[in-house]
């Protein structure tokens, strides 16, 4: 095997996005509304892991949701359907990422005062989305089973970048090698504060746990104002 | 529910990147070399799927491989020590696609004279590498069971660009709620020309039927030459 490297990235690109990113944190945490940026693989179950939990959360939350795709309207309508709450969606025009200036501009359409909890569904993607901060409070990555525990060496900058990781469909562990402790002993060397979550979306398995973080992340950003 | 769209794509960069890629493929053509440009989700089976097929075919094709990633060299490894062809790791610097220019950069290292099959990996994303073409001869797209039928409508470009779809983990069709009819009835809606093969990497399954379909496209190439 050889090796050859083929680009180098401008930095300059991400500096500016990153104080776009700023300013969203700072508003939305002076409203006292938590924001969410969920991440992972298409497939992995983010909208299904969604819908299961706002609607484990819309009674004790006022929560609103937004979601990034590139072409359909299908996971804005579905989370709308299956919750009640109010969805907007995103359309990026065939990119792979939204960056905080998108954010900001979706922000607009998106009246987000008196929400405790703002949600972003990213798009299915695990490299573009890890490089820009959307303004969001805490990245949480969605890892599923059928994936492979090698992800995280492979798309180091996405678990570098996440707070939480939810390890998804683990009702299908008996059928797929994949190690979980593997896939936190990997992540714990990029992100040694990352925090795990097993779960089962289709099942439900698990998500109590990450509702609890949630209100716990809302109280935190709550008890900030002034 | 509601929308916006936050960005339009300038569409000349893609342009340049044809002409580029046309470059690419005519020279191959000439040589009587095939080029296959294998893209997914990460997690999809590509590898897996990619070693399986060249320990399958060696025997009668000579067969080179590049691999596409944004940091490790896992892939490439992996596929030089379990098959024995020479592999190239092509770094990316953290994008998330690999473009004409970089494949030809990448085949300034890779001396391919001689190949009867150059296969390249490209990064596991659905969305960038559907953008531009590499100067491969075909597009091979793997769609994995457990990621859902419903991604050939959340990403159409892939499977606008690809002329073959490999249905993956079709061994554990019983754990998931994947149809795949629903699947191909996408994909026809969006390119009415995709060829399937539903193959499970893991146990062997349906890679005869793959193996068969890329020795008629090299018989083909070489047909051409005069």
């Amino acid at each position: 095997m050889s090796e050859v490297r083929v680009i180098t990235i401008n930095q300059s690109v991400f500096a500016q996005n990153d104080r776009s990113a700023e300013i969203i944190r700072k508003n939305l945490t002076e409203q006292g509304t938590l924001f969410l940026n969920f991440m992972s693989s298409p497939g992995s179950g983010k909208t299904t892991t969604l819908v299961a939990l706002i609607n484990r959360l819309k009674g004790r939350l006022n929560i609103g949701e937004m979601d990034v795709d590139i072409e359909s309207s299908l996971d804005a309508q579905r989370v709308a359907d299956l919750t009640g709450v109010r969805s907007l969606q995103i359309h990026n025009g065939g990119l792979c990422h939204i960056d905080a200036d998108m954010t900001a501009r979706a922000l607009v359409e998106y009246d987000t005062k008196g929400l405790d909890l703002l949600i972003l569904e990213n798009i299915g993607n695990l490299v573009c989305p890890a490089e820009f901060d959307t303004g969001a409070h805490k990245n949480v990555t969605i890892l599923s089973v059928p994936e492979g525990d090698d992800k995280p060496l492979k798309y180091p900058l996405m678990y570098q970048v996440s707070d939480v990781v939810l390890i998804n469909k683990i009702d299908t562990l008996d059928y797929f090698d994949f190690n979980p402790e593997k896939a936190k002993s990997s992540i714990l060397a990029l992100n040694p504060n990352a925090v795990f979550f097993p779960i089962s979306a289709k099942t439900g398995e698990g998500l109590d746990a990450v509702c609890d973080w949630i209100l716990a992340e809302v109280d935190t950003i709550k008890s900030g104002i002034l």
